[in-house]
């Protein structure tokens, strides 16, 4: 909702919370919100009879290309039936990839001390420097996922009308290169077969499957980038994790400043899936066809629509990055990389061919022959434990479960006692 | 840059504070970005020395259809040069409306309560509810906006390709619906001869006129809207400096929930300008001339895309809510108003037509046959006082200048001085 992006005062809408405004033009409160009716509600289960009013405007097609359900809403909806069917059932989730660990003290105490500081002279900031996200490359361009990969990459350009129509028998969109990447492969996509794109989306360590693509791998998609006069648009947000030497980041690799931007977040290291906050690295080396930077329209469009994370978030951020805070942080990565471990060794010892974990907080497990959503579906009904179906992620995801290490301890050991029941 | 929002682990960049990764393999935080180098030097400004790679990624079209330096950057660039050429001069900045007082200690200790709860068990919590924001229209809409009006309306639609080209003689871009307000109209346009356009962006308390449309005035946007089967995506951003019975909300006028999104946020009530916070009504009586529910599709977008605001925002816009922070915000809201009528007089005194001001934090004042530019350029030669052009703000703001309210009483009370000692 662009008119939102469009305006100096809002940088993201809080629906959720913020309910519908009322209507009382003598009460000077008029234009706010108030708590006891919720916009999300609306937003969430608009109203489908017809009023006596439709607009003229049409829906965007691209929209109408989406396929129902976005993946995690999805698996939600089966869980809340589930917890339908079974109320007493003691429900695990290892789906979606939530950190649930608390953020380290030294971490909020940098939050609160910046809160405090904003109701003092001193301490209050306004604007911050202007930055963000968005719609740079527009619809004009083509691109490549992993398959499997992150849902939102695909959907983003579906949104942004980047795709053709989705292909039933196939599984896919139309107009997007789908590098597979699965176990014969080493989860690592055969470029020789890869058509050129201007955009390649590239996650490592590798969500779903876990994988960390090593200096050598690293090498030649930068190369191949540089061959073809790509992008390669690098999601480091899982490098932490990442126990062997492979690569933390893009920029590790030579020449990778000319073709790549890299993208990553505090979310899996400090538990900001909640706070949000990231960053982006755009090399000024990094330039268009024509030789203009990219970096230089980057800064345009941050200067015109987002206009910064919250001062808090970013407070927070460099309490992340103090001493303390790298520990604290080494300190949560390692206790996930635990709950990892206990997983892969669940399904390692009941005889299934288990991928990633070493890398990531993901585990990817193998059901040859089945279909990811019957395993989902019989893993729920069986041992309440939700997981995340692999086909969710690509086609090529199909026949694999991811299951996810975010959790509370008590939880990863009583869900993998449960998959050793179900399938000792 | 959409693979920022496409990554579910990252919601804003925060490059402004977070440095180029350092690429040494060895280190385990080498993925992590280091406070010595800034990334923001190198998107504010790229090198343009051509390196031995371009891509073949040929740059949004779009982008390049921007005119030169977004208007407060723009500003902000003449106001250094400014301080170059008097090092020793007081400059008041009464240009961009960025707010100046500190937030209210009942709304930051709301924050900080939640920041030290997110380092406990109980109190932690993980992703937020999904909302959000972005480009639902797509590039196919066509949209109209009041003349003058603020600029990242206007440069969003140029960035989503809605619009052509930019026309040097008319200052204006092709494909949007100029909407002239001035004096003679009351700053409300003659929709007589307005075209039908899909989107109608309107804000009313209107920056930078400082206007706020009548009931009766909504009332014929909202029949003119429906008339057309237009959406209007109402900014409410200023509702809560209206002094007169003037409308806090478009829902306020019967119909609206057919035709209207309104967003507002906690900007300039609670000095949210850094904290970032917002809200978006979509009612769901809203639909597209296929009859599916607006709301709908910004929902999945939200989903896919955003994923909510910080929860420490959420938290302190919660913290705006209680009895005491409405009273807090009051009370902020008012301080400012003062600081309005105090310019308002001083320019009324000096003989000049001043406009708004009564409803909203703006005073904007006419400068006959004069060049927005040229006024600016000698109210900061001969005060040191910085202003904005209203010119900035599309054609039909030329001859004006808008001054902002957002300052301390102490700077206001100087530049006043100073525009008298000026125009006396």
């Amino acid at each position: 909702m662009y008119s939102l992006m469009s305006s100096p005062s809002i940088s993201s809408s809080s629906s959720s919370f913020l309910g519908q405004t009322h209507f009382d033009s003598r009460n000077p409160n008029a234009c706010l919100p108030t708590k006891d009716s919720w916009i999300c509600k609306c937003v969430a289960t608009p109203s489908t009879e017809t009023t006596a009013h439709t607009t003229k405007v049409s829906r965007n097609a691209n929209m109408a290309k989406l396929q129902a359900g976005y993946l995690f809403p999805e698996i939600a909806r089966r869980r809340s039936a589930h917890m339908l069917k079974y109320p007493d059932a003691q429900v695990i989730s290892l789906g979606i990839g939530d950190t649930t660990e608390p953020i380290p003290e030294v971490i909020t105490s940098g939050m609160a001390k910046k809160a405090h500081a904003l109701s003092t002279l001193e301490g209050y900031s306004g604007y911050g420097a202007e930055q963000g996200e968005k719609v740079m490359f527009g619809s004009n361009v083509t691109m490549a996922v992993q398959d499997p990969s992150y849902p939102a990459y695909v959907d983003l350009s579906v949104i942004l009308g980047q795709t053709g129509q989705f292909q039933k028998d196939v599984e896919k969109y139309g107009n997007i290169e789908y590098m597979k990447c699965n176990p014969e492969n080493g989860f690592f996509p055969d470029l020789s077969t890869v058509s050129r794109t201007d955009i390649i989306f590239f996650c490592s360590p590798y969500n779903p499957t876990g994988n960390a693509a090593t200096r050598e791998q690293l090498t030649r998609l930068v190369q191949f980038a540089k061959d073809n006069g790509s992008i390669l648009v690098y999601d480091s947000g899982y490098a932490m994790y990442i126990s062997d030497d492979s690569p933390r980041s893009i920029f590790e690799i030579p020449g990778a400043k000319e073709v790549a931007i890299e993208v990553s977040s505090f979310s899996k290291y400090a538990g900001f899936t909640g706070v949000r906050l990231g960053w982006t690295v755009v090399p000024k080396e990094l330039l268009y066809s024509d030789g203009f930077p990219v970096a230089k329209d980057f800064n345009r469009i941050e200067c015109t629509t987002f206009n910064a994370a919250s001062n808090i978030s970013q407070a927070s951020g460099l309490a992340c990055l103090s001493p303390e805070g790298l520990e604290a942080m080494h300190k949560l990565v390692g206790f996930y990389k635990e709950n990892t471990n206990i997983i892969m060794e669940t399904f390692t010892s009941l005889g299934f061919s288990v991928y990633g974990g070493k890398n990531a907080p993901y585990v990817w497990v193998h059901f040859p022959g089945q279909s990811s959503w019957d395993v989902f579906s019989e893993i729920l009904e069986k041992t309440h434990v939700v997981t995340t179906p692999g086909s969710g992620f690509g086609p090529a995801g199909d026949g694999f479960i991811r299951v996810c290490a975010f959790s509370h301890r008590g939880n990863v050991l009583e869900a993998c006692k449960r998959f050793k029941r179900l399938y000792k």
